[in-house]
């Protein structure tokens, strides 16, 4: 059977994108195990040239070569590579330590790996070399860099990244679930094993913080922010970096996450994040994580509560709190003074356009940062102090904390605290700027006269319904035990029923007009039921999606999905599930590479607020702006943009092309400008010449608001069509 | 080849002894697995009576059945229970939870349990329940009071109960071996894998505690603090709690695992342990452990420094700082008033013989405790109190510290304050003491004239050498993955150069008589150089030897091996050696039995302290007291123990019927009383007539001391015959 598909890769003159496909499929799996160990559900090999095996394999080619001799693995044979790569770049971080984009010296390494990986000539070449490096290197620094070369090669396009979850499942997974897992699997019988990944288990209901554990410690969470990295590296080539409007989206994006946070917070009664503003403060927070680091074995460390930062003197990082504070102080000053200086000592005013892009990344430290000396590298070290709290030293020789990790840091309370901090900061820069004036705000002749949500599951309009779901994920991919398991494993997370929303939207003109639809969801009360001002509310606000319209003279009637925000991804995308993924990528590849490649997004199913078990209020605040000024010229692209004549009609999206839903909101477009013209945010991005939400839109034709209420049905319902009540059975004895 | 050693156990009316032994081996095997899955090396199976399984493993039996319908295994088929044992007393410790002997609800479930395998009616009844207990409880509870049931039952001497690196060798071991040494068999090809495990992994030289870490964190030392409590539990039946002088040996053999562990700071440059007397003062040390509980696949939690103790109220512990100061007040007050009271009010005075163990009792909080309700908990509450310190009301759900179990306690760098602490309260007492007498301390007629000290390896008399040794170690029981493996571990640990006293003694009476030659090591000078005056030697000397000579009219001339030491046993007693092992239970199962039920005991490799490089200088003191004040008449002994002509010639030890070498010292004699009458540590236990040792030895015949150097060789050498440097390098690959 396996004959069959044999081939070997080389010897293949004519070599189908797909062969090379399975290839790289197999460079993500079992990351910790040798390459050299057999991949694909013991199918498949990689057989390495000479000049792969280091000199402590000693013994183990020719132990391969018998081992294999006749065997009908399908066999990836390599090519030899034109020179031995010099990885001595990655020297100073071992195969043992945790990888950190964080740190400065890891994110010099991987900086370094990537434009390595980049430059590779050919797909051969590239695969080798790959292969070469992973024999060699950190598993977490080659996968990083692995998956960022594979999503920015022009040559490796439509090459599955797989959900990140599944290559490390310990990053995202209560340990004690392998266990589990393994022994389900060991006394399964003629049964479809089942394992319940457990959640809510970092802390008791005695820590108020565990309240939002649903949302920190969310397996979809945590690989939106891992993505979101993937596709804005902070080092490698400048053609990866320097992507359009960067340092905004950084700024952005974590904006979002800290209202969809706080909005949280006041659903669960607690007070949003307070910053991490004074670096000399006990930090109240503890937090145990209990992920266990399968590359040695060992759990992060956690945090007691009510420690102090302390200057960090680590072999790989060095930084005084006083430092910090520097940093913080010449930001600060800059955005007061309205510009900032380079290197060289070039002024660049901070406008209302870029200011927040270059600020971006100089509060980041990306290596876009006009001058890191000066600036230095607040959010990255910030980071790493913090994650290095419990060891400041490295006496006790531990690895940093989750917080260190981009893979792991949102499940750590302290995570919002610091980018509260951070976020303050920008914010502070943006309240400088003039109040939106009239013209920026209105749309002539457009009057959004009524909005409507329709949720599926409710007759009542307006309300939006929350509960817990329980979905399937395949986590093959990165357990050693697992090749042709057959296992099957779900978890726990927020979902909402879908809805749609419903527009009346008249247009005074007599011509056509395109707008762009934005629709926000603004929290209206804090935790303890006080109102809250236009102002605090436009930095709570929650962007729901946001879309292009083509209004004809007269009445038009828009809906739109809520599976079609624009913030969000599909479950499908955020974890592949195995039944679908299989029955894809056999009918369709062309399908399966397109429904896996964008993984960047935040699940859909955390689009709204959890709400309360006796519903929560909100404001629905809808804008539709004028195209004219929203609109980009893609490089490119042949049509003028701004005619809105040459908009398809309807509803559209540009991207439709590269991926059926897309979250270009969070995360820009592949290799495209920042599909939306206005600063990010818009118009809740700066101040408003309005006390309250209502004096707002009664100003404005092309605005109007609703009371939505989201409520919250403690229950778990299944994502998956037919539980196997056997299944789950196995799963309990196996303690 | 397997069918032929089949045999069903119930089956065969005619039962020996041996096959019981394998089927009790077979429960200790892989303690964390199922009690179905294949046992030793996959030959082995037991085979449940219905009544064994749960609700929860349904189907599990019928598809055991059609597994093995037709294999070879040896099948062990156990015994229906009369009745279905109420094991509901255990629910309160899950199976995901550690457990720990200092946790009064984890004790007394314990002692529960050791109460009903000490009652089974037979041996089938007994494996039975041991087996439907191991399904149903706490792995590591169930280990723990198997063990004690098979030490303690008439009926199972003589059953092998391994070392329990062994059984839970995740407790004792650097997790990341467990990786090499899976990779190292996956890879192994025809070599002979072999792994060294880690050491000195938990801190680095920064942290200054990290000197004595090849003290703390050394297997065989935290093994004996193990097994100690297995021979002398807290709980079950009053048989096996109330040994003799238990009270006292708790309090002898923790001082002298102090005046161990001072000696070897000094030997560091470091001052002495200090005692943990202010418990609301933060604790300075900081302690990592790094060992993963495989149980719940997490590592045992650290403790940052500086970290105050405070209130308990986690569901299984609650106490309050205020608790232990009150019943340390109350502890000292009895002590200053010559007498303690038990719960009915009656007044036993603490007198020169009893007083000491009536106060070691109280103090652990063992079941003798003559008043737990006024005296309290002071020495368990300390360790569950410490070990609580980072999650002190479990809002964070995390495990106690390695301080909170008696396997991993003596890691952690505040055990040694802890103890310090405790043991100055029992110190207080003894200094109440009057000094001894002359008429204590002397030997009439006897002449201690020289003694003199050879070791093998040097030409210097009175010089020891230590140095560094690398030991093979068996952990395949343990190890889920090792079936058959064949896997060598090798860890370093501290070894001396084997020596030799000898002793001129003269016997100026014209009668035999008989003494008991009592050796110790005392420390000269602190970490600063300062002398030490004998009111604080004598609180640091360290019991090296103690036993029996018979003196002949005129001048003696006595021998001891080093290896002959009444405190220590062998390392092959404390960790089997696979080659060893195998090779002794084929060729002689009675000698491999008395070779290995005796594991407690103070690993012998560590009888010296470390020394220095340039070279420690020790007083090495030797007294030679009366037999007739020291023997001890045991019950059913026929012959006279004070009448010196009945025991047999030269050095002799009472007990080589049972151990050939036994560390009595530290552990007494099974189902024996105390062997030595004075109570222990005397001399030293008391103060002295005299200022200084050298005073004191002039004032007294039987007493000698003489200079005596350690001197600490950096390198290590290997106990095994032949290194496999083959394989060596295998697991250098395994990263």
């Amino acid at each position: 059977m396996h004959s069959l598909l044999s081939f070997v890769l080389n010897a293949t003159k004519n070599k189908k994108m797909t062969d090379y496909a399975k290839a790289f499929q197999m460079l993500f799996q079992s990351p910790l195990e040798p390459i050299y160990t057999c991949r694909d559900n013991g199918k498949c090999i990689f057989e390495l040239p000479d000049s792969h095996y280091m000199e402590c394999d000693g013994g183990v080619k020719e132990m391969l070569q018998e081992r294999y001799a006749n065997s009908e693995h399908i066999r990836f044979a390599l090519q030899e590579l034109p020179s031995k790569p010099d990885l001595s770049f990655a020297d100073k971080l071992s195969v043992k330590q945790n990888f950190s984009l964080f740190n400065t010296l890891h994110k010099e390494i991987a900086g370094k790996l990537i434009r390595l990986l980049m430059e590779a000539e050919d797909l051969d070449n590239f695969l080798s070399l790959c292969v070469y490096s992973r024999h060699r290197l950190n598993a977490m620094l080659f996968q990083y860099c692995y998956s960022v070369a594979l999503l920015h090669r022009r040559d490796t396009r439509g090459i599955w990244v797989p959900p990140v979850a599944e290559i490390f499942p310990a990053n995202f997974i209560e340990p004690s679930a392998f266990t589990k897992m393994r022994k389900a699997l060991q006394f399964k019988g003629n049964k479809k094993p089942h394992v319940q990944i457990p959640h809510n288990y970092t802390a008791s209901d005695r820590e108020i913080e565990q309240r939002l554990a649903y949302f920190r410690e969310d397996i979809g969470v945590n690989m939106h922010h891992w993505h979101w990295h993937l596709v804005y590296p902070n080092s490698g080539t400048r053609e990866i970096i320097n992507k359009d409007r960067r340092g905004e989206l950084f700024y952005y994006m974590h904006q979002q996450i800290l209202a969809r946070y706080n909005a949280e917070r006041f659903c669960n009664k607690l007070a949003k994040a307070l910053p991490l503003s004074n670096l000399r403060e006990p930090i109240e927070e503890g937090y145990y994580p209990k992920l266990l680091d399968h590359a040695h074995q060992r759990t992060y460390p956690g945090r007691s509560g009510n420690l102090c930062l302390q200057d960090v003197n680590r072999e790989d990082t060095t930084v005084e709190i006083a430092d910090m504070e520097r940093w913080a102080d010449r930001i600060l000053a800059a955005i007061d003074q309205g510009f900032v200086r380079d290197s060289h000592g070039n002024k660049y005013i901070l406008d209302e356009v870029t200011g927040i892009d270059i600020l971006g990344n100089i509060i980041e430290e990306s290596d876009l940062s006009i001058n890191v000396q000066y600036y230095g590298k607040l959010h990255n070290m910030g980071h790493n102090s913090i994650a290095s709290i419990h060891d400041p030293d490295h006496r006790h020789m531990e690895e940093f904390g989750v917080i260190g990790h981009n893979m792991t840091a949102m499940r750590d309370p302290v995570f919002y605290r610091w980018h509260t901090y951070i976020n303050n900061i920008m914010l502070k820069f943006k309240k400088l700027l003039p109040p939106y004036s009239e013209q920026q705000l209105s749309f002539s002749d457009i009057n959004l006269r009524e909005i409507e949500v329709r949720t599926s599951s409710l007759k009542e309009p307006n309300h939006f319904e929350t509960f817990w779901q329980n979905s399937e994920v395949d986590l093959a991919a990165g357990l050693d035990f697992t090749a042709d398991s057959g296992l099957h494993a779900s978890y726990t997370h927020l979902q909402h029923a879908s809805f749609e929303y419903c527009f009346v939207v008249e247009n005074n003109s007599e011509h056509v007009k395109c707008g762009t639809c934005r629709i926000f969801l603004c929290p209206i009360k804090d935790e303890s039921g006080k109102l809250l001002k236009l102002e605090e509310q436009r930095l709570l606000a929650i962007e729901l999606d946001k879309f292009t319209v083509k209004l004809y003279p007269g009445e038009n009637q828009l809906k739109r999905l809520s599976e079609e925000s624009s913030v969000t991804i599909a479950v499908e995308r955020t974890f592949g599930r195995t039944t679908n993924k299989d029955a894809l990528s056999e009918a369709n590849p062309e399908l399966n590479t397109r429904l896996h490649f964008c993984g960047c997004g935040w699940p859909h199913y955390m689009l709204l607020p959890k709400g309360k078990i006796r519903g929560q209020r909100f404001d629905l605040f809808v804008m539709i702006s004028d195209y004219a000024d929203d609109a980009v010229q893609q490089p490119g692209q042949t049509r003028d943009c701004h005619n809105c004549e040459d908009v398809p009609n309807e509803v559209f999206d540009e991207n439709s092309t590269l991926c059926n839903d897309n979250a270009a909101s969070f995360c820009g477009l592949r290799d495209k400008l920042y599909p939306d013209k206005r600063t990010m945010g818009y118009p809740f991005d700066r101040r408003l010449p309005a006390d309250t939400l209502n004096g707002l839109v009664e100003q404005f034709g092309n605005m109007q608001r609703i009371d939505v209420t989201i409520t919250f049905n403690d229950e778990v319902r299944s994502a998956v069509d037919e539980v196997d009540l056997n299944g789950e059975d196995i799963s309990s004895l196996a303690r």
